[in-house]
């Protein structure tokens, strides 16, 4: 398990790091869960070794001035192979390898991922720009079709410098390849925040961050990193694209806007500037329940348009509220909260509780906890249901793990649609995706969802299903399961109005929907700029758009 | 003065409609202007006439089917000759116009437009977009060079319908066309608002803001047209863009913001949703006085960071607050609001006021104005320098006809730029405008500025200047320094660290900053999205960016 990165603690096969274990309360809710789900409860898929795989021979022959940057180890073959979908961790406990990168490259500096790509420009071969590679939905899988003469993954770990903090502005310039536990232990002795902590938070990365529009776990205002970027800097095969570093601008189509979201198309994110917050000290939350999650998003509804903007406005229905620890599993729950490193939120929250009890919240107001301002922990003074919430949260994907390596499927999908249809929406979605897994798996399944963010004109649903795959050794039929569920949900999200995604990027597993939510003349305009900045089509083939003739039909695995 | 278009009253060589007058004090204070920069007052230049101007004879000859929308009269050609720049209205003044379109085209539906733009395309006819003409930076001038047959302008103004209002997710889907006043009266009955007031608000339209990225009157969070909108549709050369309606979304790169600021040279924009909020009915405002700009601004950033945002932070100068009204001369002004259609703003309010008083700022507490709920007028408890200035900046458009007839330039260009560089950038621009003006007309100027937006991370600075340009008879001399000073203005602001146009657009006026800003491979990869939705090349040749080989050097009145 050599390899050339620094992170040799992460699992190639699937969630986070190889020395995590479920604690004995974990093990029991995962235990239950699959109890409820399959017929059996076997032996789970052994733990994955990388000398399980035959993995081909590398078919590219790297020039020698490069070669100390790349690296061929099964280890880094495998890492890279995949990114973190349900399909990518079956695949991986399958030992079902047969795309994996014929090298990973490791490049140290700007000018070496300009080398790189100049060298896979010259000989055919595709480059997938990987961060942290938690991608759910295909985005760095280096399959690649037979057109290339191999493909190479640019792992950007080593591109993780602070370049400069600018505490007037609260602004900071970091390298693309930089984590989110390294860029916030930077900013912490500045009293400072990016404040943008997704699911994958431990692992991933600011360029991929930008690269796939990510969502932070914030339910208001500064979240996205969208908004949290204050200029990029890309390599693309033609040169660099970089815009001015500015606290906002009118001038023409947004470079920064361009960046965004191109999913590794367009080019490498070497760095960015981003905007930063001062660390809160003032901090007041407390869970409100509803007879229903529609009861509840109509009390979101108001809040969101108060002009309020709490920090956290989650939603969790009866089953995840129960799911997290947080609930009574009769009960709706809202989580609500407000933070501020400028003054104390009672106005605030107090507002915010009467606009919930409006809409037939259920609040015991003694329960509110309040902070005052302090230098502390500012993990205090979270009230009981959130900090459950939060934690369970960070910790989920490594339960899927265990679900999957016994076979049952666990997987989670969200989008964001306006107010006025997302009754009808919630309804028709949760009776497709219901309808889809017992149609394919003969039985109910578990089925959730939680608001994640919410605007003034709607909210962001998120739903999570669990449903029986197969028998451990079987794991072959678990992913046609998946695949059928998979589109299934993809299908309804985009035809009762939703966004095929809001902030897990489109990849090739979204690629379904979202050229139902696109016209052609859109992916036309994108393969313009594509064009222009990757004329020989290198980069992520298969990713988001069909960049080139070659490259149509390349969608990964739910199209293979 | 016979037109096809509905606004007979828009006056064709200045801003605004012919029938508004100065009042006595306005009359006045623009005399008294006039006397500090003019070595004597003149008469000023007449107040122009259609048939004072020798117009060329249209090139091209419609389709007959195509004939009922399009108009050739000496009014509808004039009107759509220029926008509403200096240099426009001088050269208007001059009776220089050897650039009209060859017709003016009033589409009456979408299929109108792309009829339009088919014979346009097949007759190689330059097409200008042009919603209520108010642009300041060259955005709508039909000079396009040698390489067209001919050019005419498509004004969108019958493109006016409210299509569709959503009172539960406050938004609304109008036609492109619609201007500021009939959108909002479409809207108060539902007592809703798109509150986004630019100054331009009576003479401009929907898809003319989106086009150009406007700002909005208000100083933070939802003001500029970027983020009020769901959903635009456009349409192309070849064909429809059409984003979907959604209050988020990640899916790729954003269609939305490829349109947003493409000033025509893409599309035209026929329609879009748009979000909406509930008409306020809490207000609280109050000014707070600073010994100087720097002053003010250290006490904005600290409130731009505070995480309360204001409806209103508006920094005057000592020069802009006595110009405007509203200050004594001697101090910078900071005309500070809150306003909710959904709380009281006490808590809001005195916390910015702490934070005014931490840096420096004087406050009688007994003039803050708060107003209750009620839901009557919205115009009321603002404070006295609040209105003072909201009237005069309404009106200011109308002083410029005026000082520009006597000769006298007065112009505004604006910005942003982060905290960091703000003092020196201000030091600098200040510096490098008043030498230009020294240097080009031999003596000081009038030299302003304000904060017209703020961001956490910086403010966006607007600048006035006037200087004597040149007697009434000899204005080819006014409009040479006018040239001179704004190159200056354009070169400092890009050169200390801003953007080339905050909320002005680009157009052909600012192309020099902006090319400055952006990188080469930048605007090819806009190049590359032109070619593919206008590959004749024939929406807005000129225009912030070189689309075709043969459009190269067509930059306007700064270089031509």
């Amino acid at each position: 398990m050599q390899t050339l990165g620094k992170h040799t603690h992460r699992k190639f096969w699937g969630w986070g790091n190889t020395d995590f274990a479920l604690n004995k309360t974990e093990n029991t809710l995962v235990g239950s869960s699959i109890k409820l789900l399959s017929p059996e409860v076997g032996t789970p898929v052994s733990i994955p070794k990388t000398d399980e795989y035959t993995l081909p021979k590398p078919r590219v022959s790297p020039p020698e001035k490069l070669k100390p940057l790349l690296s061929c180890t099964p280890y880094d073959r495998l890492l890279h192979a995949y990114g973190q979908s349900c399909a990518d961790i079956i695949r991986m406990l399958m030992r079902d390898v047969p795309n994996p990168p014929d090298y990973v490259a490791f490049p140290k500096t700007k000018q070496d991922v300009v080398s790189l790509l100049e060298w896979m420009e010259r000989d055919n071969i595709a480059a997938i720009p990987f961060g942290g590679g938690t991608s759910v939905c295909g985005g760095v899988e280096p399959d690649v079709g037979m057109s290339y003469n191999g493909v190479v993954s640019i792992d950007l770990q080593y591109l993780d410098k602070v370049i400069e903090i600018d505490p007037i502005s609260r602004a900071a310039h970091f390298e693309g390849g930089i984590f989110g536990p390294d860029l916030e232990t930077a900013l912490r002795p500045h009293g400072l925040t990016l404040r943008h902590f997704p699911q994958s938070f431990g692992f991933s990365t600011l360029g991929g961050w930008i690269a796939t529009r990510a969502g932070g776990h914030f339910a208001t205002q500064y979240t996205h990193i969208d908004d949290l970027v204050e200029s990029i800097s890309m390599v693309t095969p033609r040169g660099d694209l970089i815009s001015r570093r500015l606290p906002g601008s009118g001038a023409g189509i947004s470079a920064d806007r361009m960046m965004l979201g191109s999913e590794g198309t367009l080019g490498i994110i070497t760095d960015s500037w981003v905007r930063l917050q001062t660390r809160p000290i003032y901090r007041t939350s407390v869970s409100v329940k509803f007879s229903g999650i529609l009861q509840a998003a109509r009390a979101v509804r108001a809040i969101s348009q108060s002009g309020l903007f709490p920090s956290n406005c989650r939603v969790l229905d009866p089953i995840e509220a129960i799911q997290n620890g947080a609930g009574d599993g009769q009960h709706a729950l809202l989580l609500l909260g407000f933070e501020s490193a400028d003054h104390p939120l009672d106005a605030w929250m107090s507002r915010a509780l009467e606009l919930a009890h409006d809409y037939g919240g259920i609040c015991d107001f003694k329960d509110i906890k309040q902070s005052t301002a302090h230098t502390g922990n500012t993990e205090i003074n979270r009230d009981a249901a959130t900090g459950a919430w939060r934690n369970s949260f960070i910790r989920m994907p490594y339960y899927r793990d265990e679900y999957l390596r016994h076979g049952v499927l666990f997987d989670t999908f969200e989008t964001a649609i306006t107010w006025d249809k997302f009754e009808n929406f919630h309804t028709e979605v949760t009776k497709a995706v219901n309808k889809a897994i017992i149609e394919v798996t003969g039985k109910p399944g578990y089925f959730s969802c939680r608001f994640t963010h919410i605007y003034p004109d709607g909210p962001a649903p998120y739903y999570t299903f669990g449903a029986y795959g197969s028998a451990a050794d079987d794991l072959a039929s678990a992913l046609s399961k998946w695949q059928y569920i998979k589109i299934a949900a993809n299908e309804a999200v985009v035809a009762f109005g939703g966004t095929a995604t809001h902030h897990h990027a489109i990849g090739r597993d979204h690629r379904s929907g979202y050229e139902q939510q696109t016209l052609p003349l859109f992916r036309d305009a994108l393969r313009g700029i594509k064009k222009t900045l990757d004329p020989a089509g290198i980069l992520n083939p298969g990713v988001l758009f069909d960049p080139t003739d070659r490259t149509v039909g390349i969608t990964g695995v739910l199209k293979n």
